[in-house]
Parts: structure tokens; sequence; C-alpha cells
């Protein structure tokens, strides 16, 4: 499966996404609840959970598959819950924009956008427990509790100036690796898989999320902004300790560190005025290819649980979405 | 069943709801969120939706009764949700203090807090899905939803200077009485209740709310602070819309009608000031005794159904706590 082949496979299936959403909240009786909602969420995003969870339920040999209508009311869930969580992640940083548009806050103030996100995490469950059953009720549950837990652990280790790797890793599990390990897994389990083939699925779910994240990381230190859209430097000028710096961190000599020190303790400007003077100090202590390794060691870790499946298109598309998310250079 | 023997069963049932929350929340990870969670939670509130869980529960014959455990895990779901709705709603409303303590918002801002609502939000649905499976799930996310489709209601009919009955009852019935209704037909439907039972206690518990209701806004205005703890004119100062003030409205001739707007159109304190003479003219057109009548006829309607159960100790509870819905003075 070439890259064009993989392209057009997902952006098929983002239309499909799209129409059953559509369908789905077509129910609402506010309208401004149905603005802020179709604001929020038909917003250029990718769909890559609920592709997912389109994908896995087709790995297995699918004696027991329920019908498409079923598995799309199952995916649609976790582009709910991102979209919720996206909600009340900018009501809390107070974000004006997202993807170059105006967010739902800065248009119709914190209230209605809270209750929304309110609303989608209570569709998105009500919705699981009706297709999936209280397994995949418990999929998404936990799902939720960890991204929760997680953004408390990153505040936490923020404000504890914790640089380890270890709270770098498990931030990055709760908040972005299991919500994609939740869609796959919820997946495999309409298409009745195996215990063995959900804990595979799991555990390539969640590192193809962390890896995404690593190479997030990377981009906001060495990507193009005419490919990405956006500048660098945005993680430094926000403090954020991502997995190059870490690990820079953690190798400089003395004064290398104190530098660095020196550069995280400025403010804002200050820090993003330091920004080629970090770059080089990460670059010296091989900080980009120890992420760029890690990313690889993931996706790798992952991918070779897979062979529990059957060969076949589906697993093609999981083996291509993974060297898409290495390759990505926006 | 006498006054005092309802006060010691209502406080009997807190404690072991209590106690079960407690147990079930000793599992969080993150310090901070514990602490965000206790300090919404143990406040002091009665727990009047998992105790009506736990009566409702033993109202049926009851063969296919869960053991208590599995009837306790169910019942605080309805607590979690509405410490979720009080968290998200502090937020919104900018409150900084809640029965005379700092709410959470105050303590540690609206991050936290946006983030500890979610989190129970969804622990709440992962647990009706587990204990009560898609049937119990879906209560508890209609009951949600409507929540969040009455806020969205209220502050359009604010905006438009809606003063439809109607209206307010549809508000009512989604705030307050869809939580409620919901906690009552969940303990039923544990006990094994047929779907005529379901209904009849569906009723009752929506008709509690929004006697419930009816009975703060008449205490808004007649309430002895010394009684409530606090001072009477709140809504009025806030341009609410309660009941004895909207069939003042609807009664008024044109003269009065026009006092009425001319008061609802000033500001906060321009409301406050003219508190007593809108009491006199909610007084002049019955506005108190009409408001008082429909909440009689909504317990009087809720009890009615209640004659599909077997006449026992939980029935005497069940009418006993609309008696006091209706008494109470604080």
């Amino acid at each position: 499966m070439d890259n064009q082949e993989l392209i057009n496979f997902f952006r098929q299936a983002a239309l499909e996404v799209d129409l059953a959403m559509q369908a789905d909240l077509a129910s609402i009786e506010s309208g401004l609840l149905g603005e802020v909602l179709f604001h929020g969420i038909f917003n250029g995003g990718k769909r890559i959970r609920p592709q997912l969870t389109l994908i896995c339920a087709e790995l297995t040999d699918g004696a027991r598959r329920p019908d498409r209508q079923r598995i799309l009311d199952l995916a649609i869930v976790f582009e709910y819950l991102h979209a919720a969580s996206l909600f009340h992640d900018d009501v809390i940083d107070h974000a004006d924009q997202r993807r170059g548009k105006p967010t739902a806050n800065a248009i119709w103030g914190v209230s209605p956008v809270i209750l929304a996100g309110d609303y989608l995490l209570s569709r998105a469950m009500t919705k699981a427990g009706a297709v999936g059953g209280a397994e995949a009720m418990a999929l998404v549950g936990r799902a939720t509790e960890a991204m929760v837990e997680a953004e408390f652990l990153q505040a936490r280790t923020a404000a504890e100036n914790n640089t380890s790797e270890e709270n770098y890793f498990k931030v990055a599990a709760g908040k972005t690796g299991a919500l994609i390990a939740a869609a796959c897994e919820a997946g495999v389990y309409l298409g009745g898989g195996s215990p063995e083939q959900r804990a595979a699925i799991r555990l390539y779910g969640e590192n193809i999320g962390l890896a995404f994240q690593i190479i997030d990381d990377l981009l906001d230190y060495q990507g193009d902004p005419a490919r990405t859209g956006k500048a660098v430097g945005n993680d430094l000028g926000e403090g954020k300790m991502t997995l190059p710096l870490l690990h820079a961190m953690r190798r400089a000599g003395l004064e290398d560190r104190a530098t660095l020190e020196e550069v995280l303790a400025a403010d804002g400007d200050g820090k993003t005025a330091r920004f080629a003077e970090v770059m080089d100090l990460i670059g010296k202590y091989d900080g980009f290819v120890y992420a760029r390794g890690r990313a690889n060691e993931l996706i790798a870790a992952g991918l070779a649980g897979l062979s529990c499946f059957r060969a076949g298109r589906e697993l093609q598309i999981l083996k291509g979405l993974a060297g898409y998310v290495l390759r990505r250079d926006k």
C-alpha cells in the first residue's frame, strides 16, 4: 500500500465518520449547543481515532462482527471524547485560536463551551454503553480517567520542575496514548478479537500515540514553519520539558546544564530569545537523535505485536499509519 | 413514620453513601485531584439522590435484587453527577462560595475544577455501566444530556426575556427533575421493577424535583433568613423569572405589569431596592398561592402513581420525603 492509497483510504473513512456524526447530532434541541458542537467537531480534524476503530474492527476474522453502522456508532465516540477534551483544554488555556480559526470559547465565551464539552463526554459514554455494552464503557471510562489524571500529573511535575523521562512518558501516555489505544481496542473488541489481540492492539495504539507526541516535540524544534503552519520554539517559550530537551538536560555537563536551567528560568520571551542556543545544546547531547530513536522503537514494538492478526489490507493500513507518524513533517 | 424517624433514616443512609464514596475514590492517583473531589463531594450535602436510589431499589418484591454493595455503587453515581454539575456551575458562575464555604474554584482556580468535574462525570458513567449495564447508562446519559440542554434553554429564554411558564417547567425539569428521576428509576430498575413501576417512579422523581424547585422559589421571597441561612431576594436581584413572579406577570393588569417590567429592567441593586414592591404585587396576583398550589399538585400526582408498589416502609419514606419537600422552611 503506497502513500497515496493510504491517504485515499483515510479521506474516505473521514467522510464516513463525518456523515455519521452529523446524523447523530441532529437530535440536539438547543440551537446554540448545536452550533458550538459543530464548530468544535467539524474543524478540519483528521478523525484519526474513529478511523482506527473502523480499521481495527475489520482486523479479525469477524464471524461475530456487527454491521457497519454499529461500528461507526462506536467509532464516533472517540472523536466526541477528543473534541470534548479540546473544548475544555481551550477554556483552561484561555486559547483564542486552534488550527488558525477562533476557538469556540473565543466566540461564545466560557459557559456554553464547558457545557458543550460535558454534553459530548456524556453523549460519548452513553453511546459507548449502548453500542458496545459495559465492556466498551469500561474502555472509554479508563481512557477518560487517564486523560484527567495525566493533566494533574503534568501540572504537578511542572510545578515541581520534575524533569524525569518517566513522568514525560506517563503524561504522554495519559494525554495522547490512552484514547488512541481505547479507540483501537474498541474496534478489535467489536470485531470479536481475543484477549491476546486486544492487548496487542492496545500496545500498538498507545505506542502510536506516544510516537506521535515525540514527533510533535521534534517538529516544534526542527519543523519547517512553511510545512507545519506554526513557528518553532513554542514548547520552549512555554517552558514545556519535551523529550529532546529532557535528554539533553540529563546528559549535559555541569556548565551546559546550568545554561539550560538559566534559559528555563527566564520568562517566555527570554526563553524564546535563546532558542538557537538551546537547539545547539540539544543537538550537542543528541537529544533529537535520542527522541527519534525512542519514537522508532515504540513504533517497532507496537507493530511487532500485530503478528497475532491475519495478514491483509487492514494490517497494511496500520503499518502505513505507523510509518506516516514517523515520517510526517507537518 | 414521623418526622424524626424520617430524619434518622436519611441520616443513616447518608452515612452509608459517604462511606461508599470514600472507599470508591481511594483509587485516585493524583493528590490534588483527590483533594478537589473531596472538597466538592464532602461538603455537607444531604445525598438525596443516592438515598432515593437506595430506597427505590427496595420498593419492589426484589426476587432479582442485587446485593447492597451493588445498589450502593449505582446510588453514588447520582451524587457524583450532582457534584460534577456543581463544579462546572461554580466555574461558569464564577461562584466564590457554596454553603458558606469557599468553592473549589475559589481555592484552586478554574483548571483543576473543570478537570475534576470531567473526571466525576466519566467515573459516574463508567460506574453506571459496570453496575447497571447499558440500561443504567442510558438512564444516566439521558439525565446528563437533559441537564445540559436545560442550561442552554435557560440561557436562551433569559436572553429573549421569554416568560412562559412552559419554559420555566422545561428548565426545572432538565436541571433538577431529570437527575432525581433517573436516581429513582435506577433503583427500581436494579430492584427488578416492571415498566409500569419504572414510569411511576420517574414521575415521582421528576415531580419531587419540580416541587423542590418551586419551594426554593418561594423561600427566596418568603423564607426566614434565620432558617434558610441566606437573604431573601436573590432571585429577583439576578433577574430570575421564578414561578411566583411569572404568574404575577401573566395575571397583572397593564399598570402593575409595567411596574414589574420596569423593576426587571433595572440593574441588580435597582431590582433589590424594589423587592418589597414586587412582593406586594406577587401577593396581589396570588403568585405565591399559585406556586404553592402547583407544588402540591405535582407532589399529589407523583404520589398517586406509587400505588403500583406494595405498601411498606419504603413507600412510607417516599411519602414522608414528599411531605418534607412541601413543608420545608430551609
